[in-house]
Order: structure tokens, then C-alpha cells, then sequence
């Protein structure tokens, strides 16, 4: 059964995300059972051809691999609760943001009820899901990635399995998204500053998405730095961005900007500079990000 | 003559960049003559063909269109001051980093030597000069950009005229520059969180790559939203955002990584939260961003 079309599935959780998951399943033709808590929710997911369970138990009994889309690994083990004897022997794969230790409890809650766990992040916006370049990753118990890969690839074209560990995505899936928050506020304070002379943030997307490609072209290079930590060929320095913060001041300053945000930055980069990282690669910040062993928790 | 392969060019400042913009000139056919503070810099571009010019002097008078290089404003400026009276009548480009109101001193100096003057910013990695997808911007005299942008387009494929105003390209780059550091930072912290699991880097730059496909995609949705103040369709809303916040803590715990740079992040999320923006799309920290009137300086 495992690995073909017709594997049935569960979908648990139907936001935006969840709802995105049971349709790139319901389009390439499995039998996908689907619920809510909410129970409108699943409605133009039966209209495609999902069934609807009435309850969780119901929804787990349904199919030996369940799908859970819930906002947090708290919330998806309290929707699951009263389906723990029925989940045993099955697969559960859950798809949420969380922490390492978060994935890890609930790693334990699952194997707990004799089922198999593997943790999966999406990592993307639900109009991405099942598209062939979408990357979905997951850490866990390998023999369910090996049993459902086939069935996993609908939901992206290139599923990775990152290691044994049912933390793996969860860390992965929070290093990488680290840059999100920091990106786009920058690119809100740069909006902020084009609106400031009366021209649209819209007329900035078009080299803000260059230079993101520029960024990403620079990720391979940096990482290589980091790994071998050899940060002395700096094509880009740490005085070089040093020396962008009086500019940022003036502009800030004549487009009434509060870019105050940006200080810790700034102070990241003068004691890397201190201990001597001045004209090593910006990629010499990662040896400041890091405590000394002697201060961990 | 302006135009064709044949404008001769001048190119002044011999970085890694500015030998970039030298070679992609040669690489045309144009008549390519360089000058640097340190002659040395000038040997791999005259083995191609360009002609080095013994003094600033001198390379401004060899091509109608002079295009400078170096770090800032300030420099370009002390460069070209021996070369004032012989610019009268050419066009100056620069292309360097630095504010609108460097930008602005600049033209103001440029055109009192009866010359005429349009800023660039080249935004991009050297080995992305000349490539057909690369992104030029230039702000200043509209006549220059439509005598040279033949030319021009031997840097990138795609010059863009953003208006008459020299220090539109210092905005640009400013404003789309803003999102670089912050998203380094982010990255480099994701780094260390996975080199303490004993993970390499590396590991992580096929999913952050991909990250940051899914961020463009976010950019001109965000851009709409900021132009027109209506956060009220949220994808991602301000306080899914803060809820990361205790997931940042508890990874930030286990791997021994000092995320206290991203504090004043989480206090404009929080601030944003206060002004009724919780439920709004996270583009709304624009306003949060933007000083009040009553505050300007």
C-alpha cells in the first residue's frame, strides 16, 4: 500500500497550511480523510473529494499515515490525545513550527502510544505546497520517511531526510527562518524611507528581489567560512559594514526613519572588530553570536 | 559617438568592482582607459587592452564619459579635484555606496565643474557585472543615462532611470540595502545553532537559499500593503510573529548562541501590538517604524 497514489492519508489541522497539505494530496489521488476542529473548515476539501471524520479517533483510524497541520507541537498533542490508542502503530508527521525541545517532547508523547514519528517542516507559504521545487524536510524515524516518501513528495517535489533525530527539522527549520524577521524589517524601514520622499514602496520590490538573489549567492560562501572558520579572504569586511552606519544616520535622519533596531547589529560588528575580526569576513560575526563555553546556561 | 560599442570610457577606481566595470567594458569593445592611486591595480586591465592614464588628469581626458569607482563620495570627490576643470563638458558616473546627501554634494560638485553627473548604485557582487540579469539603478541627469545607456548596459543588462534627482540611486540602494545585515546576522546565528549540534553550516544553504526565494515572494504583496496602509489581510500577523519569540529563547538556550541582538525586533512586534496592529500583517511595523510629525528632527 505504502508509497503509491493510493495510500490513504489523514489531514489533522485545517488552516491555511493544513488545508494546502490535504489538496495536494486529494490532486494526485489519495484517499484523504481530513479534520478540524473547526468542522467548516474541511467543507471545500470534501467538495474535492476528501472525507470529512467526525472525530479524531475517527480521522486517525482512517489511514496508517495521519498528517498533522497544527499552530504548535502543544496544540497538536492535546488534538491528539484522545486519539493515542488509535494512532499506535501508525505514522504521525507533523508539519509546525516549534523549538528543538518542542519536537523532542512531542517525539516522545508519539512513540509513547506505539506509533512511528517523523517531524517535517514546510517552511514556505501554502500556495508553495506540491509545487516540484518546494523542499520540505523532515528529521526522525527513517523507515517512515522510506515507507511514505513517495506520498510525501506531493506535498513538494523534494523531500529530505535531515537525520534520526525528531528534532532535526525544528533546528534546521529555525536556523534557517532566523532570517526572516530581521529581512523584512529592514525592508519595511527601507519602505519607509522611499515613502518618505513620496515615492511607493512598490517601486523598490523590483531591486529589493535582486539583491535578495545576491544574498542567497553569498549564503554557500559564508557557510564555507564558518565551517572551516577561516574568515581572513573577506570580500566583504566587518569595518566595510561598519562604515554603512553613519549613512544609515543621515538617512534615517531626513526621512524621519527609526532605525534604532539596527544598534545591537552595529555593536555586534564593533566587538568583532575589538577581538580583531575588523578585516575578516562579516561572516566572522557567527564567533560573536556564540557564547564562551565558560557563560552557558 | 555615444552610444555604440566605440564610446571611449574611463574608468577611475581600480577596487574589485571597479575592475569589474573596467573589464566589462573591454569586453564590449569600448575604448577603455583606467586609472588608480595604486598604478598596480591597472596591470590585469591594460593585458586586455585598456589604456592606463599616468594621472586623473589625463584619464579624464580620454573618454566623454568618466566612470568612477571608489569607496565613498568623499573620495571620489578628492580623486576627480585635480581632474575639475578637465571634466567640463563630460559625464560623470559614479558608482559607490553612500548617502542621498553625499549623493547631493556630489552632484552639486559635479555640475560646478560644467559637468554633468548621474549616480549609480551597483548593488550586486563584481562577478555579477555584465551579467544580462544584473540590476543597475541611476538617478541624475536624464541626458547622460539616454546618451550612454548603450553603454551602460555593457555593467548590466538593465539599466533602470529612476528620476533627476542624484541621490535617488543612494535611496534605492540604502532602502533595498537594508535588509543585507540583519539577514546575515540571522543566517550566522542559524549557523552557530546548527554547528553546536555538530552540523556543519553548509548544511543548512540549500534550505536558507530557498528561504530566501519565499521572502522575494512576500516583497511585492508587503510593498502593496505598505502603500496602501490597509494590514488588515494578514498571512502572517504581527503576533504570530511574537509568538516565535519564546522558540528563539529556548533554541537560543541549548545551542549557546547570544540572540540579544534581535530584543528590540520582538519590542517594535510588541509595540505594534499596542497600537492594534496584532491581528495586522507584519508589514504593518512600517508604522511602527515611521517617527511621529511632532518628533522629526
Amino acid at each position: 500500500m505504502t508509497g503509491d497514489n493510493r495510500t490513504p492519508v489523514t489531514v489533522i489541522g485545517l488552516g491555511s497550511m493544513g488545508r494546502a497539505l490535504a489538496e495536494a494530496f486529494i490532486d494526485v489521488g489519495h484517499p484523504t480523510t481530513v479534520w478540524n476542529r473547526t468542522p467548516g473548515r474541511a467543507a471545500p476539501l470534501v467538495a474535492k473529494g476528501a472525507v470529512r471524520a467526525e472525530t479524531v479517533v475517527a480521522a486517525a483510524e482512517a489511514a496508517p499515515l495521519i498528517v498533522t497541520c497544527l499552530t504548535t507541537f502543544e496544540d497538536t498533542r492535546s488534538v491528539l490525545e484522545p486519539a493515542a490508542a488509535q494512532s499506535s502503530g501508525r505514522a504521525v508527521v507533523t508539519l509546525n513550527s516549534g523549538s528543538p525541545a518542542g519536537a523532542r517532547a512531542m517525539a516522545a508523547w508519539v512513540t509513547g502510544c506505539a506509533a512511528r514519528f517523523l517531524a517535517g517542516a514546510v517552511k514556505n507559504v501554502p500556495a508553495a505546497v506540491g509545487a516540484p521545487d518546494t523542499l520540505l524536510y523532515y528529521g526522525g524515524d527513517r523507515t517512515v520517511f522510506d515507507d511514505y516518501e513517495a506520498t510525501l513528495k506531493a506535498l513538494g517535489g523534494d523531500p529530505v531526510h535531515l537525520g534520526d533525530e525528531a528534532d532535526l527539522a525544528a533546528l534546521y527549520e529555525m536556523a534557517v527562518g532566523a532570517t526572516l524577521l530581521p529581512a523584512l524589517v529592514g525592508f519595511f524601514q527601507g519602505a519607509a524611507a522611499v515613502q518618505a520622499r513620496g515615492l511607493r514602496a512598490s517601486s523598490m520590490v523590483r531591486f529589493a528581489g535582486k539583491w535578495l538573489d545576491m544574498i542567497k549567492t553569498l549564503l554557500p560562501v559564508y557557510a564555507k567560512e564558518i565551517d572551516s572558520g577561516d574568515y581572513t579572504v573577506a570580500a566583504s569586511s566587518v569595518n566595510l559594514f561598519l562604515a554603512g552606519e553613519a549613512h544609515d544616520a543621515d538617512l534615517a535622519g531626513e526621512a524621519n526613519v527609526d532605525i534604532s533596531w539596527q544598534a545591537p547589529l552595529y555593536d555586534l560588528l564593533r566587538r568583532a572588530a575589538q577581538e580583531g575580526h575588523g578585516e575578516h569576513s562579516i561572516s566572522a560575526l557567527t564567533e560573536v553570536l556564540r557564547k564562551p563555553e565558560s557563560h552557558r546556561a
